[in-house]
């Protein structure tokens, strides 16, 4: 029962990572009351806010009380209905994820997949919409089981010509790469905060098109203790969720207000914040300051003699994976990176787990000084451990990379 | 883009309510990774301070990141199997929750009630059992819609001996009246931290017993991204919500801490030490504060001539109902309160909207001078709009029923 007591972490691995200071400290807020006019306008401020980071006019645009899974899932469980299919193409875990959540709403699942390092081309996606002619297609943006980034700018397109619903999950990639909602003609995304956004999980902000409204729309219904006699329900069959019923919580962030949770105020001060700070410092500018510490990292990895993973064509800005070079432990190296240097990174999942490091930089550490901390610190460890390396090799590649004299 | 900027209010209505300081500090406290063993060992800490706060040795007692109802949705869609026949006694608006959660996960749900501002009789309950023979029991300790609190004490004793599961929801209650898992015999109780805990909503505490975890584990399954040739899967009907399978939950809790989600470490930040603030003021000193706090806002209610509502013999201590009178008009009476004196009280649901308003004295804001602040706002408040009362008696009552001079 003492005061927290937690050591000053450098967290470079593929998230959670630090969060801006300005966004701990909008976390310890005392609260007002839900329906407060001064709570219920941040809702609609924050609303506006995360229509801006996302790219587009959608009016449902809010944030799901839960981690980025809970947006996933509430995005899956409110459009699919038992029996209708969906098109999951899977690249890395995260694909396997989605396909799981549909299963799990009684989709029948339909995947496709690419080898864990490579991506999808467009191409191989319409193909499989002719064949399988799904209600919806769900895919990620940005791997992180694989960092690997899949390029949705026409999938939209391809979507809406094959009458398919679009949803994404850009949780990896958001505010560290370009996401473009109306643009790409995306139907539906949800993300969480714990990436580039730079706050804590527990948050999923998510924005669903007219179209994908009026799908959910049609299983609408209002709860039993709560219900006037102006409430009808919208006859489709209800959705398996209350927690992640989409219907009710847009009554809820609505000018009804129509109770359904409580909101997590702290939650949402801290989305709001991280919100705040993607778009003060500028959206473009984010996503160039990630290019550019992601760039120095690879460069400086590369540098060291250390081999990345995957397709570099494909990879997001925030994140490397880094192949473990053979007689090194890796889990070994992780250790004395956390325990010496006070450095996170991260190992991995599944077909990678054991083989491969995976090094971010994101949010408040995509920054010049956590880079060069971590390939020092990761070059020493390695160097110590008998790896040889070209001595201060990395940290210069880096340097030049931000074009440091 | 501002900074916060928040009204002091004074949160005296059903929750949520005003967080203790030290839970707002915990929450601006910086991250470290989810399985960093410092990050690990304040999740086993916390499974430990939630064992003492929910007074089990169950194993199984963790958080579930989201707000209070995610508890009720893991407990109920992680237990009850499509078709599977579930009782729902109701006596206010979350016992219709509880149905309306456990419908939504398949289940056959039969449901008794009692109007509201009463509770049940256990012999009531046994019979119905009896009747629809039930795998699961589930009913809400206190519903803070009527302000009632079921007494549970014999239930688990009757649910035993029908071989029924017994869960409850004990949001509304738990820290401002007596919970006893074990000594109960609660096979799943599930709350928040926004009432008399002190804290946000957004995280879920848990706890489950054996027999609880054993129906759950039935359904065990590993997600494909993540399994290992030693996983198997235990082959019952998989669980229909990921984000909700507590089977993944505590795998990811457990030893072998398996990814599911990303922890919400600032909510569990939270959530540590709201269990740190009851259990180091004492969790039946907690208590026995919220029954003085309760007593005399009662007490000045009374003594203002208002009525309390419902059978006060079955009351929660930590909320009070009061029956607006007749040619007052009880939005305009709160409106004045939130604006003129920064205090919230509370308005209603369902049957009872516009008919009662609800105070509450929960948590850090179960305080003498919340409650003196409290009723002399609302004696101000009502004698100015035309209400005849005895002026300043409520807040001598209030002061008499803490004993002062």
């Amino acid at each position: 029962m003492q005061p927290l007591s937690l050591p000053p972490r450098l967290l470079m691995g593929p998230g959670p990572i630090n969060c801006y200071p300005q966004v701990l400290s909008a976390m310890s807020t005392q609260l007002v009351g839900q329906y407060d006019p001064t709570m219920t306008s941040y809702m609609n401020e924050v609303m506006d806010l995360y229509r801006q980071v996302f790219k587009t006019q959608n009016q449902q645009t809010f944030l799901i009380d839960g981690t980025s899974r809970a947006g996933i899932e509430a995005a899956l469980v409110s459009s699919v209905e038992p029996g209708d299919k969906v098109l999951v193409p899977i690249f890395g875990r995260f694909g396997h994820l989605l396909a799981e959540i549909a299963e799990r709403a009684g989709a029948q699942v339909h995947t496709i997949e690419a080898p864990w390092g490579e991506v999808f081309d467009p191409q191989q996606i319409e193909d499989a919409i002719k064949k399988v002619q799904p209600k919806l297609l769900a895919i990620v943006q940005g791997d992180t089981s694989t960092t690997m980034l899949q390029p949705l700018e026409e999938l939209g397109e391809i979507c809406r010509a094959h009458d398919v619903l679009f949803y994404t999950d850009a949780t990896a990639s958001i505010g560290g790469n370009p996401f473009e909602t109306d643009k790409w003609k995306v139907d539906a995304v949800s993300v969480g905060l714990q990436k580039c956004l730079g706050g804590p999980s527990g948050s999923a902000p998510i924005s669903m098109s007219e179209r994908f409204v009026e799908v959910v729309r049609k299983r609408h219904h209002v709860e039993a203790g709560i219900r006037d006699a102006h409430h009808e329900d919208a006859g489709g069959e209800r959705i398996r969720s209350n927690y992640f019923d989409l219907s009710m919580i847009m009554d809820y962030w609505g000018e009804e207000r129509l109770n359904h949770h409580t909101e997590a105020a702290t939650m949402l001060f801290g989305s709001r914040q991280c919100a705040i700070e993607l778009l003060r410092e500028g959206q473009d500018q984010v996503i160039a300051r990630h290019k550019q510490a992601g760039d120095a990292m690879l460069s400086g990895i590369q540098a060291m003699g250390l081999q990345p993973f995957g397709n570099l064509k494909h990879k997001m800005s925030n994140v490397v994976g880094v192949n473990i070079p053979d007689n090194v432990d890796g889990e070994a190296i992780r250790h004395i990176l956390l325990n010496t240097f006070n450095i996170e990174i991260g190992t991995s999942f599944g077909p990678l787990k054991g083989k491969v490091w995976r090094i971010g930089t994101m949010g408040y550490n995509a920054r010049q000084d956590a880079v060069l901390h971590t390939l020092q610190s990761l070059e020493t460890t390695l160097r110590r451990a008998g790896f040889a390396l070209p001595t201060g090799a990395a940290v210069d590649a880096a340097l030049d990379a931000y074009g440091s004299k």
